[in-house]
């Protein structure tokens, strides 16, 4: 892509009265526009790291817990949200249909999957199964300050397993904590998310959450460094000691965090306010156990934002970057649109800034937008033939030779 | 995918009181579920055909008119819609924040990218773009009877484009109908759809429809079988000849058909509203220029299980089928478990019925699904080594040899 192409420009002062890095640094660079508190635009740079974020999440939900991939609407009925008692929940958007009848925002899908699993399981040959979406939701948060970390509007993906029995739900529940940990791991941040031991509610003694740990994280967590696992604050008072070692509350290190993701055992909470039963082997009617996973797809890449930005700008791992190399010649000459040429024809994606600016304003541009390697085509380099390459979290300079930049960059990237 | 591994079900009755044949064929066939009348539940197949209409939208859409995706939301402030003075059309669905302010949600996307645009565009040199996205709309209808041609919620692709002058505009409006027709020939349609002249509002003489040919449509046009152009009944009188050759109103066939894209110029009159202006060559501050394009794409999945459906179920045409084979086993063995796996080996994607049902009732589930070519492998077709296969709008059955089928499939898909 060349960026003289772009329709978005990047802005060089912070933002007026923007409380949060992540929301000033990506509409500085371009990524994203606030309409309002909580509410983003995802503009081409912002939104191609969204889907590489997402189609890591898809990879794993598919491969490693085998579920299928659907898209529920976020139109539900309230009277759903009647039937599991969550009509008066805090979050909820509520609106009407001209035609009449009550409606809120999904800000979950509790409420649609229970009831939509009822066309499709009646006996225990139809379970185990997982069912996921990447979509986006909608709370009714009274303040949304932390940019794209709490959206009023935002995607995530949200996964429910049904099963037939506890155990083949925990068998399940096992997965899913290696398919998030991988996922984590993926994305550049596995080394600094761990898993926390959260409040289960009246079914399960816990649930579990993945923290990742960060100043500005608004949730507190009890780390234990043997066992790298965490309990949530909310619930340290009744577990005061780390559930898998024993190490007591006061030897624990106390760390802010955000929560990327939750798992969550519903046992059979929503398949009795909707009768999701099935038929066992005797033909005797039980009731469905569930599990819901969530990761916040639009949160995750928030907190990559803070937890890598420097006081240039982003630093993006480069699983999720928007572009592989960022390409940057300081006069418009033919040996530059050939080395994009070649780059794209290997297969790399690289942003080409070929616009009239000075070096300065573009090194500088670059530092803002984050893309992992800068490669720089001045007069100076092209004496030697060669283009200077630097990665962005790192100050050295190395200069390779023209003829083998395209072998050096499919080595790298 | 082994059919085992669905968590959905087709079923053999028609559904009680679905008056539409496009929803009834879906929810039987499991590509979607009605969770309310206009709102449904995508399921992994029909998400998967989505995706493929998406894609070849998205390709036209970058390719063809050089647009930029972006991802707007869905939470849009009733401020905006005052500006425009749509803040009291009826298709709108109000709600409210908890922390206060009336919000709408997005029915079109005028009211968010005009402001949006604000933040880039200063100077005739930031002119032409075009911005899209592939996006949820909502839509208060009074009446949702049409399956998923008329949704509450439905996904759709609309494009915005902005320009310096009004010339600029009618040259990117003539390269939109270019990409329009791309889109519906890759779609299957070609054939069937036509441009249409419509109603301009204030500012044009016309817009534009591309409406597919269809009994069941609820539009009306006047079709000039010479030029293959239209006129949608609202403005025959005022139009009441065919704009291209002047044949007469009374010459021009009538005919009913489903509104697939419409594409509209907007001259000034959303800039207007939010003061979207530039500076020319000469420093004079200028109105922008703009116009939108859109296509229903959940829309086009209905009209394309409406126009080729038969009295045994859905017809898929093979660029947006969910799959491109269905592999039959009417017993379970080594040898068709063999062919799957060649099958997928080589990059094609296949349904493979692993179940145990009845031969019958495969062929009819089969038939129902849509999958554009069936692949039967029986006893009798193993005696001969050969499978059986046949296209799913045809009659006539060809028997290949099995050391030739991965050749043959790659041929024909």
């Amino acid at each position: 892509m060349k960026q003289s192409k772009f329709f978005t420009k990047t802005r060089k002062e912070k933002i007026k009265d923007e409380a949060s890095l992540n929301a000033d640094l990506l509409m500085r660079a371009g990524f994203v526009n606030k309409e309002m508190a909580g509410v983003y635009s995802f503009l081409p740079m912002g939104l191609k790291v969204l889907r590489k974020i997402e189609n890591i999440i898809r990879e794993e939900m598919t491969e490693t817990m085998g579920a299928h991939e659907v898209l529920m609407p976020a139109l539900h009925p309230l009277k759903n949200y009647e039937a599991t008692g969550r009509d008066k929940i805090d979050v909820l958007f509520y609106t009407k249909l001209n035609s009449g009848g009550d409606l809120v925002l999904g800000q979950s899908h509790e409420e649609i999957v229970t009831p939509l699993l009822k066309n499709f399981v009646s006996s225990y040959k139809d379970l185990p199964c997982g069912v996921f979406q990447v979509q986006t939701k909608f709370r009714n948060e009274l303040r949304s300050k932390s940019g794209i970390l709490r959206g009023r509007e935002f995607l995530m993906k949200d996964l429910y397993s049904f099963h037939a029995t506890q155990e083949c739900f925990e068998e399940y529940y096992e997965k899913s904590k290696v398919a998030y940990h991988n996922i984590f791991r993926k994305l550049g941040i596995g080394d600094i998310t761990f898993i926390s031991f959260a409040s289960g509610g009246t079914f399960s003694k816990y649930s579990h959450e993945f923290q990742t740990i960060s100043e500005i994280g608004e949730d507190e967590i009890y780390f234990c460094s043997d066992c790298k696992v965490a309990i949530n604050k909310e619930i340290i008072d009744d577990s005061p000691e780390c559930p898998e070692c024993g190490k007591k509350k006061a030897d624990l290190e106390v760390k802010r965090s955000i929560e990327v993701g939750n798992i969550f055992p519903l046992s059979t909470r929503f398949s009795d306010s909707f009768n999701l039963t099935y038929k066992d082997e005797n033909g005797e009617e039980k009731p469905v156990y569930m599990g819901c996973y969530g990761i916040g797809v639009s949160r995750v890449m928030g907190t990559i934002v803070e937890i890598f930005a420097d006081e240039k700008g982003i630093v993006w791992p480069k699983e999720i970057a928007p572009f592989h190399v960022h390409l940057i010649s300081f006069n418009k000459n033919e040996e530059t649109e050939k080395i994009y040429k070649e780059l794209l024809d290997v297969g790399v994606d690289v942003l080409y800034d070929d616009r009239d600016k000075s070096p300065g304003e573009k090194m500088a541009e670059s530092d803002l937008i984050g893309i992992p390697y800068r490669m720089i085509v001045s007069e100076k380099t092209l004496e030697n033939k060669t283009v200077e390459v630097k990665k962005r979290n790192e100050d050295d300079v190395k200069f390779i030779n023209i003829s083998e930049i395209t072998d050096y960059v499919k080595k790298i990237i």
